[in-house]
């Protein structure tokens, strides 16, 4: 039984690299042969034990290779073509799925719907820090990369950009808004590339990285504010000249950034929440307008299947965004544990690693 | 210079009737004639203080009544016509109101949104609790009754029904939805009606009021769960035999209604939040999918204008809806601190009280 | 290799009944054992030629039966179980029905759209005028059917209903509008109970024959309109008082049906059409505003899938809508040529025939 | 009584520079002094007598300019402000504008919607190709031009980028989108842009007019095709690798943009009109789907209103989009009947004519 190296989910504090058989294929898979993938900050809320998984699971949902093998019943992909899939595996035949919510795609359960249910990668099947990953629903999922397009151009599409886009499309950005995005890390940033791709013509990036800043404005942002020089919500209102601003984006997960999310609206604007969060909200009283300011909170879970991917893939060819700069370090999947420990503590300005087996 | 009757806020615990001038009719203003208005659970939390207005001023926002006197600048109305308001006012001019956001109206203001800025009666400027009232911005906001419909008919449209409606518009109830609406005041009511008009296909109310457990069936809902009985989250996910409900929406304004909405929601649902809060809310964590459910909450403060008006008052001439039970008590104006106290206190079953001058 | 009897049409003005092998079961399909079926004003078009599919081809798209056999990678269901499946049955995984537009699936398709692609029972699979019909993307596309309903009660989800509703849907009717319905046969009939259950308050339903105008009153009808008595343009205007309608659903497929929808909206409303054309179409210049009106044409193929399918019987057990009344014949599978020469002849005031094996 | 210059429709093929008096101020008007306006096709239809206007009436749309004086109930500007207002100018308080849908304002009408009624100047008011124009509902139409922003660059915003922007926004282009634009004079060429800014990733631009060609590649045209040279629907066909448009946006009025456009779409897409008809159109069977590709047609009367302007002078000044190409010609207001010579017979490369009094 052939075998491959993994990165595996061992206990709190320990991802290792390791080795375990290749999988079988199943009738509906496709076994995907990993040439690029990378490192996400829910992998990190996985290691440090923050987001529990089994012992023995491979990490990992950002896919980029090759069609190794297709399930019997996978039609229209050939083996050799290159191809990505989501992070998100939606099974497309779920009741979610098929009410244009496959993020909580329940297929198998009763009702066909499971909060978080399409995120299976890295979280209920084994992921793609590895040689191999097999992708469920293949038909569903897979993705061919055009041509011309490397693997690292395509590394984003899986989750960072289409969570990071899905931001500024879930608070329903439209020409001339005016945007905030809180925090700028990977999400942030393509949440702040999204927002101008979607026609938002002032976008106010938060961070206090000063790297993070420059490529904030890289990616789009008109202005960007310093929460360790000055106080976000103060700022943007001087900046938006007492509006406010249509839409919030809330990138990082946490009560800071949601409130002032809040806080930064015009009456009638949307808070578009990314963030994962680890402990309950609290939403501020005046904020909200004692409930009467006919504001509105969404959150979105990364959307994922191919046809999301191919459009997300169309947007990198089309050169309209040009997410090459958050790769900033490459490491062989030997190496993965060092990427972990570079990655999880923020060293060296690091924003996205890319992992090549 | 004439003098009329009005119910006058004085200070906390105090609201009196006593004699005020009959205002000057502005250019863009109507003078009505009260016929038949009502009192609001919002007019109690002003007679307790607990949400502050000027000493001094006219209470109320839910006028029927004939038009007494046009401003100069008014056209398309006629003195002596049978009309009602909208508890909201809008200006028609200011960016709120172009935007579709007419309650958040800021006329006057630098950028044309105001939260709460389109209520106005009984909270800016005089309201209609009173002989006569002073209909701002007349064109926008008057609406011709329509023949054969008399005072009671009519006498939810400016808040109560506008407000329940936009429970279930705002959700974007939809045909074969399920619906869980928690607390049945008169609010909560006309939203049970609105999910029902809607197209909702199982609405689940949520009360403990026998009266009110009544008056619910008797507005479309399906089934009615009395929460000093059982665990309202526990029932209605048995209800629904675990699924949940595509759409909750909170009628009451407290902290456990609203986390109850959020956790009865299925992945993707939508919380359509209309109470007035009092201080800060949690959104509990779980019940949040850690914001990665595909969740959304939306806030709605009652539609004004005389268009949606005029849509309100054709459902009720359309025998759809009949919110005639609503109305349990009727006092004439003189009477009115005696109704306040009746309706403050919630005795002998009163949903909405009618007060004719 | 065992039997069955199917309704084949061999050639334009004849689809008899004959024998097929019951085919055999694919890895994604189920085999449904029909217990009650119908016959669609399409199988006339495809009778007569007008609609062309293969000869040798089983028609009919509209299944009520029990599932007799799983494919080896269906699950979720089981053997016995009661089922529908809807007209048009989606893959679940091509692009199109990612997008939201799986009545267009270009499942196998270079590009994942195929105008029409949706509908494959009776048009380029054998359909289920049959003893057993081949349900592909099984799990996309089986429904259970709730305890307690009979086969006549949900024998108009798979398309009729679907249709109907999607009419109202596709238009965006809400709470208050008013709506005209072009053509009361089974789809306008159940586009009338659509938009009655979206919320319109005045509907006018046009037709001109005396049961099918009673029908429609019972279906929701406020208003009905015989286009032989009046002009129903200067009618409906009339009606409205001059202002016209919100939303118009043409649900016959003509150019008199279809310009007088247009004829009759307001500035800024919209043509919901579900009619099938049989011609080029002419907007008249006037109607449209020269293309100024803010008017919408939007148009609809039935929408299918298990949850659609599980929403409608939703609907139809909650009792809101009572569409027995459209079953007026019943046949055994043995005598469906003789249903056709009654249904295809529109005689003895038919609606829907239910038809037995 | 102080007289100015205007340009005057006296009969068809007579468009006069002549003399009037200076209008009196209404109480809700606006007098403004206009330092630049243009001359759109339009206005060309009424020179040619193809879109009938009353003799005598001041023809233009598109002011730029000054606040002269404001009228007794307008509050929120000063006099001396630099201004814009739409071509549309809609009241603010009609049904209509309640409605969203305020460019088919039916202030002063029974029902509040009137097909066109939005458009006001040089249509059914004295419009502002002139030295002062009257603004109706000033405090709704009127909006103060952003410091740092010349007469040119905001010139386009009253129609060609109103107009121009909202087929995409109509057509709800998003992003990842492809989109193709029939016709490159200003309209489409601001559709163009409007598409690129909307997020489409695929802009196909259709054309046979050099300079024009050049100009949209400059607006975000990914590809331009000369309908000269191929045939469009099969070059569109092949561009798409067979796919077809998400979103075809029709730019000029005319059968062949019309269906054309129609024929590119994918199942399921979007003909979004823009253009002014002059004859009944026929939607070709085929290209339709007989009624069953779930297509959509919308059409779109240029927004206005204070808020539209603002936000399009917000996205001038954002730098996003330079429209400062399309202005190819400058005249005085004396010289307006050789600007119309010019512009009528589209000589010498004209998009647009800056006119200054």
């Amino acid at each position: 039984m052939p075998r491959m190296k993994a990165a595996i989910f061992v206990e709190r504090g320990r991802i290792v690299l390791d080795e375990k058989p290749i999988p079988d294929v199943g009738t509906l898979d496709a076994l995907m042969r990993i040439t690029t993938t990378t490192i996400c900050g829910t992998d990190v809320h996985i290691l440090k034990g923050e987001y529990p998984v089994r012992s023995g699971l491979t990490i990992g949902h950002e896919p980029v290779g090759v069609i190794e093998k297709l399930g019997s019943a996978v039609t229209g992909f050939r083996e050799g073509q290159r191809v990505i899939a989501g992070a998100i595996t939606p099974s497309g035949y779920s009741a979610a799925c098929q009410c244009g919510c496959s993020s909580q795609d329940g297929a198998g359960t009763r009702h066909g719907f499971q909060a978080l249910g399409g995120w299976k990668f890295g979280n209920t099947i084994d992921g793609c820090q590895a040689e191999y990953v097999l992708v469920p629903d293949a038909m569903a999922n897979l993705a061919p990369v055009p041509d011309g397009l490397t693997d690292e151009q395509v590394l984003m599409c899986p989750d960072i950009m289409s969570t990071g886009f899905s931001g500024a499309e879930s608070g329903h950005v439209r020409i001339g808004d005016t945007v905030a995005v809180f925090a700028q890390g990977p999400i942030g940033l393509c949440a702040t590339a999204g927002a101008r791709l979607a026609g938002a013509t002032t976008i106010i990036a938060v961070d206090s990285v000063p790297a993070r800043m420059d490529v904030a404005r890289r990616m789009g942002a008109d202005l960007v504010v310093d929460f360790k020089a000055v106080d976000p919500v103060e700022e943007i209102m001087r900046l938006t000249d007492g509006r406010g601003v249509d839409v919030a984006i809330e990138a990082l997960g946490t009560q800071g950034t949601f409130q002032n999310a809040l806080r930064v609206l015009r009456p009638g604007g949307t808070l578009s929440s990314l963030g994962v969060y680890s402990s309950d909200l609290t939403i501020p009283f005046g904020a909200f307008g004692a409930g009467l300011a006919d504001l509105k909170i969404v959150t979105t879970l990364c959307p994922g299947g191919s046809e999301r991917m191919r459009r997300l893939m169309a947007v990198v060819a089309s050169g309209r965004v040009d997410l090459k700069p958050l790769v900033t370090h490459r490491f062989k999947l030997d190496d993965i544990e060092a990427a972990y420990d570079l990655f999880s503590h923020q060293r060296d300005g690091v924003l996205k690693v890319a992992i090549t087996p």
